[in-house]
């Protein structure tokens, strides 16, 4: 058992070079063996494990900045770096976050979540340091499907302008969590089969690795000369090379030996380096190997069969799945719908759609940016593009839903899941922002959706709207309307009301609507009657219902699963102002939603519970509200 | 003359080949005779006279799709499409926009402003072109700096994956407005000054040109087979290549016969089309050539000697001089101060920092995302990084703020110009937006400076503050502190009380201080006193300040130049909602702002009275919320 004795990398550095696969081993088990009772991001993490370990072989951490892209596949790192003991609280709360996490360790350098920052992040600790005239060395590392990203193609640029010294580690395994695509996947598809490219690589890689340490300048000359050769010649990682890196590899990432003697070699070179591994994503656990874009991310499996555990009663549909359902129905109808993905056709749940209308699905890659322009063409040329994105990720396109989308008043239909508190994913996920940077967007219809009928609704309504349209909902289960609510049409900016006559109005927003019909039942056990809004629409809101709900009750409470400034229940607060009635009354408004702080990972319910986003936390407002 | 006969590109196809030159000539006397009196983007659209007849000469605008990215350089296509006569408006209200505008014209397929757009939207329109299966031709014209940009890359990539059918014209004039920087760069003039490929692709380009029309698919096939031997052997254009394009180039893309030839024989060809000119940024005009950057947007100047018109009196510091002096004495202190700037060293006021201290001065080119995850690696390791850019462009790296920035609770300054209403750039160019989307982040300070001191002082606060902080400022003159009022020290969170013990507070921020100076003139006239606080900072918010106000005066106002859904007046709101003082008593609050619309071009000065951000629409605001 190696892995008991690493405290931190130092520790790793004793263990001999030969031993280092049975401590792959080793660590791999560590990570199937608790990501298959907590969860996570197993199959990108099992890829990696002899990356990291050559990696903290090789370099000086935390001296040395070694930076994850994305963090999908740290979980070794972590493993090595002081961390093992507390892995099993793995995305657990008070345990450790999923992703590499500043707070957590000095080994990790920054908190990550996105894709394609790494080489942003690395290039500026690679900036400073020249500036500060130390030498550590920096170090990211980016799976081919973040190279897609084009923020990670403009730190490419930049850094192979400056030349800065800095190794970029490209881990190849074809896939983001969908497989990738792409020309330039294409592309290292073809560096990666190119037998007669290899054969000279080899011959140079083999000519690096034993001479360059001894070698003079001038023959490091001759060899550089020889190198551009080369490169005229059988155009070796062109593309790299180009933007100003040495390229090197591709190498058989999961050989320790080899990934340990190219980085020693190479890590002496001045400049922008870039390696190029190959790794297979679920190395070493067959149901992840056979089945990568399945145990990408993971809830609990059996170890032996791969299977999930079962859940325990029959899963009610979730909102990704009523999306597919009623998305794949309308495009049946309605020849003009087109769908997009950035990388993601499982989680947003396009696949199916993917497979019955082929021509009219895209998935643009790991590149929100292009996915609205794109979606823009679309709709400037007649089609009706539905988006499907998480609301965190959507954060990239903010600009191109300006200037691309609701500029040019078009009809691209955002559909934003996972938003609202994500869970165990964290602070980087949470989609917390959306109503915010979306409500103040001229043009911009936004939506929230509060259960499965209202979703189809909406989607419904939005194929109809020639305008910009957001619809936001929640991880998890969408809840079906309640036997005793009728589902009253969606039309534009209009709210609905599902409980009246109250002595107050409790506002609703999508996923809060259901927790506020509890909420509504607890008061009315208590004896207050409330009046109880679907919202339906964060902009715009529905003002001549707000106004004469004001008037009506004692009290108004809003409630949103979102950061409350600029959010649903400012809204609120705008269009009463904006009447003056605010000012006409000493009359409570309330408004329930998440702090503007950074919210840690944990389950959905109990953090929505902390911010009294449920039922309970309602009623409380309520009765506050009413001064009882 | 032949220019006068052009009403729409139909008749342009009417002149005679060998006169196009002429046509050129006619062309750009009347760019420079206009923007010579109404200022404009002058230097990049006279680099594309040539460019323009070509393409509509070629192409059956508007059936056929042409998108010019950013829109910088499209002069000469709205004089060709039918927009000649009404060109003198250019950039005047009620006239032409300075920029593709889609209500203006049906050859506008887009309202375009912001870079690296094009390639995205005109690849919607083709795979919508091909599911509605019409033969239309699509082309997307990018420069060279456009191409640093991710989004661009991002659309690259997909292009190049589903190889539709379409064209891309790279316009290489080394410059995106200042000269071009990046790996990319260096790449491009290495091709174009590359002589032995340059043989090569003559010899290519004339066999493509004489023959193409007229082979069959064998022939065809042969002549992929010899392209892709000669690829390997002379790496042309391999960049584009290996991303699935069809390259050709570089052409002179002043010669409109062999731009005609080319596109001619090209358009033809199925799959991703790359065609690379050269030009030059300013042609035929000396002052523009000579000083493509100061030319790149220009006011009036005198035709015949480049001058420009002397101001009647002497100019008075704008924000942007402002923020440059003191940004360079700070950096004289701290040697810990770096400068980014992405693409806009002159825009922003960092050329002569960048002269001053070169090693810390970066210019990232059209890279704003990069530009702020590079801050944060400076940030993180140790450095003190100011981000100077336009408040619109940063819309670009929203979730590289959110994400790099705020989650990391890193010191970094976004430094945001023009900051609300830019005037004649009109929508795509107004920095609206800002305030909405900045306010809603953890861990975020938001600040206005009202003058020249106040933006000294947060300059030099925001040196010391570990945290991020974003500091915006207009377009324009930099009001110096009225000899009246003291300036005091800036501290986190507090506003300044400039005027106190009136009957009603305007709480002013940045731009609109001074404005409302004058309306505290104005209604001090009337007899009316109002306390006049500079808010300074949009986040946090004064909390205790404006409760106190809220209590000491009888109204409320706030006025800020930024649009007012999720604004400072609603942070305002939202502090007196969650006190609760908003309801106990009938106190009136009136908030000033901009609209939820896009706002057109014009004077800054005209259009911020139209929205009431003015004296007069203070003081106004002011006497509606007292009832007087």
């Amino acid at each position: 058992m190696f892995l008991e004795t690493i405290r931190s990398p130092q520790d790793l550095k004793k263990i001999p070079r030969d031993k280092l696969p049975e401590l792959a081993a080793e660590v791999r088990s560590r990570i199937i063996g608790v990501v298959s009772k907590t969860g996570g991001h197993l199959a990108s993490s099992l890829g990696a494990v002899e990356l990291a370990i050559a990696v903290h072989y090789c370099f000086q951490a935390p001296e040395d900045i070694i930076i994850w892209d994305v963090g999908h596949q740290a979980y070794a790192h972590k493993i090595l770096t002081g961390r093992n003991e507390r892995f099993d609280t793995l995305r657990q709360k008070d345990g450790l976050s999923g992703f590499p996490c500043r707070t957590e360790s000095v080994y990790d350098p920054f908190t990550t979540g996105h894709s394609s920052t790494a080489v942003s992040l690395a290039f500026g600790c690679a900036a400073a340091r020249d500036l500060r005239e130390t030498h550590e060395k920096v170090v990211a590392i980016v799976g081919d499907g973040a190279l897609t990203g084009g923020m990670c193609f403009e730190a490419l640029n930049h850094v192979g302008h400056l030349g800065k010294d800095m190794l970029v580690i490209l881990n190849s395994n074809d896939m983001a969590i969908a497989p990738s695509v792409g020309a330039l996947s294409t592309y290292l598809n073809k560096i990666i089969s190119r037998p007669i490219y290899n054969r000279f690589k080899d011959a140079r890689d083999a000519f690096l690795k034993q001479r360059l340490g001894r070698i003079g300048p001038r023959l490091q000359k001759l060899a550089d000369k020889f190198e551009e050769l080369l490169k005229g010649l059988i155009v070796p990682g062109i593309f790299f090379e180009e933007m100003g890196f040495k390229y090197f590899g591709p190498l058989d990432g999961h050989n320790t030996t080899l990934l340990i003697d190219t980085l020693q070699n190479i890590s002496h070179l001045k400049g922008p380096l870039l390696l190029h591994v190959i790794t297979k994503k679920g190395k070493g656990f067959a149901p992840a190997e056979n089945q990568p874009v399945r145990f990408h991310g993971t809830t609990c499996f059996d170890i032996a069969s791969g299977e999930v555990a079962a859940p325990e009663e029959k899963p009610q549909a979730s909102f990704t799945d009523v999306f597919s359902a009623a998305l794949q129905a309308l495009a049946q109808k309605d020849k003009k719908i087109a769908a997009i993905t950035a990388a993601m056709p499982e989680g947003t749940g396009l696949t199916s759609f993917a497979k019955v209308f082929p021509e009219r699905f895209f998935d643009v890659g790991i590149a929100e940016q292009h996915a609205v322009g794109f979606a823009a063409g679309l709709a400037r040329a007649g089609l009706k593009p539905y988006v499907a994105v998480y609301s965190t990720f959507l954060q990239r396109a903010y600009d191109q839903i300006v200037e691309e989308v609701c500029l040019q008043n078009l009809g691209v239909v955002l559909c934003l899941d996972r938003a609202g508190i994500v869970g165990e994913d964290g602070p980087t996920h949470h989609g917390m922002f959306d109503i915010s940077y979306l409500r103040h967007l001229p043009n911009m219809t936004v939506m929230a959706p509060a259960d499965k009928e209202d979703l189809e609704a909406m989607l419904a309504f939005a194929s109809e709207c020639p305008t910009p349209v957001a619809i936001r909902y929640p991880r998890g289960t969408a809840p079906c309307r309640r036997e005793n609510f009728a589902v009253a049409p969606v039309r534009q900016g209009r709210a609905e009301i599902l409980l009246d006559g109250g002595v107050a109005t409790i506002l609703a927003l999508g996923s809060m609507v259901d927790v506020a019909v509890d909420a509504a039942d607890i008061l009315s056990r208590e004896g207050v009657r409330v009046t109880l809004v679907n919202a339906r629409f964060a902009k715009p809101i529905d003002e001549g219902l707000v106004l004469k709900l004001y008037d009506a009750t004692e009290a108004l409470v809003t409630v949103e699963e979102g950061v409350m400034a600029g959010g649903f229940g400012s809204g609120v607060l705008e269009a009463l102002r904006a009447d003056g009635r605010l000012f006409t009354s000493a009359k409570k408004v309330k408004c329930l939603g998440l702090p503007v702080s950074f919210i840690t990972f944990g389950k959905r319910k109990d953090l929505l519970k902390q911010y009294g986003l449920c039922a309970e936390g309602i009623a409380a407002a309520v009765r506050e509200a009413l001064g009882r």
